[in-house]
């Protein structure tokens, strides 16, 4: 007997050949809290547009490369499979390059900061 | 300058060169979510003791290999890295297998469910 609650998926999987738009998919969400699956490739945040974001988001990089930068930053900070940041709500930040060979895999989990 | 928000931390770094204990560390908290970071090498949990939690448990593999086993169900479901599932609050389990060579090194996300 196999329950249909425990599932098992694997985060590295049902990954598209082209990933023309970057693709967030929800992993697990209630209420306030979100887990979301971000891939990406090559892409980044557009112009002079920043990530101001209503809750907390802890972000962990699982493959590929990726680059963010925080405003008020000078320089832009790097990750690497397996670099975490927790970025406050609205603190501004927009993603100023993504791996365009390998496929970077993002798990972010959204919910309400102490700040929120 | 470089905020003090914004560090980022590798979450296969700082790993001890024994777990004589599983090792359970928040890597962010606010109210009822918890992130954490479990590492395992040989441990499951004791005999005849279940997991039974008050919230539900989004968990992820990062590295190494476990088994789990719902109450309910005939065999344990193998977990390899990548893999995740959602076990839903008072969803009783019982870790029955983790890696001796290799550390499992678990990403698990607590937040309140839907039934919760």
């Amino acid at each position: 007997m196999e329950s249909d609650n425990d599932m098992i998926t694997n985060i590295f999987s049902d990954l598209p050949d082209n990933v023309p738009e970057e693709l967030f998919e929800s992993l697990a969400e209630s209420g306030p809290v979100r887990i979301e699956r971000i891939v990406s490739q090559g892409h980044v945040t557009a112009d002079g547009e920043w990530y101001d974001q209503e809750r907390d988001e802890w972000v962990v990089l699982l493959s590929g490369g990726a680059a963010l930068l925080f405003e008020g930053d000078e320089a832009p900070q790097r990750l690497e499979p397996g670099d975490f940041v927790l970025i406050p709500a609205h603190r501004r930040h927009r993603v100023v390059w993504t791996d365009q060979q390998e496929k970077s895999i993002w798990l972010a989990v959204h919910f309400p900061g102490r700040a929120t």
